[in-house]
């Protein structure tokens, strides 16, 4: 992955376009906490985008992956989850698996995400699997929801490798008041 | 509501598997400030989860209800809300209360919703119904939007007991402003 | 823009009727950075409202816009967007511009978007092309997403007046780590 220059997640114009706020911040830089909660394509590209620039500035991240998200995570060559009928069925109904992420709209039989995908490499823009792998890389911790792997019946052997034991809301809600910026995406 | 189970909205690990943050959080843990703007089933659920657990960490916290969200509070044994038939129209399109929410996605006429109630139940996650109950008790404050009552013509008589006056805006940013972390679910 | 009333977009009642919180927050106001994320009519006249709001409160605001939210701020008569037939196929199924913003459900041929703008009309809430100027009007930056602009095609004559230089999320990320508070819309 290192092959992917940075520019191309994020170009930043070298001279900064924005004003300093003009009250001077006292505090560190905070961590950064993203729910991954979205299974579609342009939430995931965006989490995906926001979780590896903030791991390429050094940003302690962690994304906490629920409800959709969780399908994102299971690995792509897993087709089926599950361990009864209801959960085997929404696995098959939605295919988990980061490569196979559709478009919360303009799907038109995959056209749409086929077309964002071309755009995104003519332009230089690393795929949602390309931006993970950086970002998990870069020391971005993505920890799944112990909750959602219960009801979808989703297994830690599902999941892509490197990520965190799962946990709740409770250990969520508790970096939050400790002072991390939450994103909900 | 006494009857559920803590680990049934949260199940946290005993062991913390997260390591603490390098740098001290010298903060007080912050206020949380929930915006539950959509309607859909699982997005209700997620911000009920959240609004639980942390009542139940004795965060301070608020939830301030919005646009699709309002009619999430409306009580279950309204049918149709609003005074003049364009009102009346969108709250008969969209069924109000919180046993209703549909899923955004996946409904499959009333399945989807369905097996994931059961999935719920199956694995001892409390209803949104529940959650919204467990909460209040925790001291959860809801607090309707002042502009959304006022445009889809929702009364302080259709929604649940024990939401706060209704606010606009103004009052929500003033929390944000003050360092509440917000989410927008 | 100075004709709209105050109360219309943000309806506080007088007397707070919302606790202050025990705590006492010693922080200064803290800078709101929206980002404007969504192209649905509802998500954007939430995010317009607030960015209005808070411009009107004087706190330093900033909206970073990006994916489907980049299309609201492309001019209202710019039909078109795009060099190559992707670009131009995607903006030609989804209209660009601030007036012309669907709801995310409910849209029954267009008469779903049509009685909410009737609606707001009716209980003097501001169209969000109003927010958008009043928010201008009172100094809230709107900062296009540079990856965006990029894919869609979307140049800087094809945007409304008054934004400001396209960044990209390092900037974006930047601001938050630096004490402002995200909403994700």
């Amino acid at each position: 992955m290192t092959a992917i220059a940075e520019p191309d997640i994020a170009p930043v114009p070298q001279a900064a376009p924005l004003a300093v706020p003009e009250h001077e911040h006292e505090q560190k830089p905070r961590d950064i906490l993203i729910i991954c909660y979205s299974g579609d394509l342009e939430k995931t590209w965006a989490a995906m985008i926001l979780a590896s620039t903030s791991g390429a500035m050094a940003q302690p991240t962690k994304v906490f992956v629920t409800f959709w998200g969780l399908q994102t995570f299971v690995r792509d060559d897993v087709r089926i989850t599950g361990e009864n009928w209801m959960q085997k069925m929404m696995s098959f109904m939605q295919r988990p698996g980061i490569s196979h992420r559709k478009l919360s709209k303009m799907n038109f039989l995959g056209m749409g995400p086929w077309m964002m995908r071309k755009l995104a490499k003519q332009y230089h823009v690393a795929s949602p699997k390309e931006l993970l792998e950086m970002a998990q890389a870069l020391g971005v911790e993505f920890i799944p929801c112990q909750m959602t792997m219960d009801m979808f019946g989703i297994k830690r052997e599902d999941l892509i490798e490197g990520m965190g034991e799962p946990v709740g809301a409770a250990t969520y809600l508790s970096f939050v008041g400790e002072g991390a910026a939450p994103l909900f995406i």
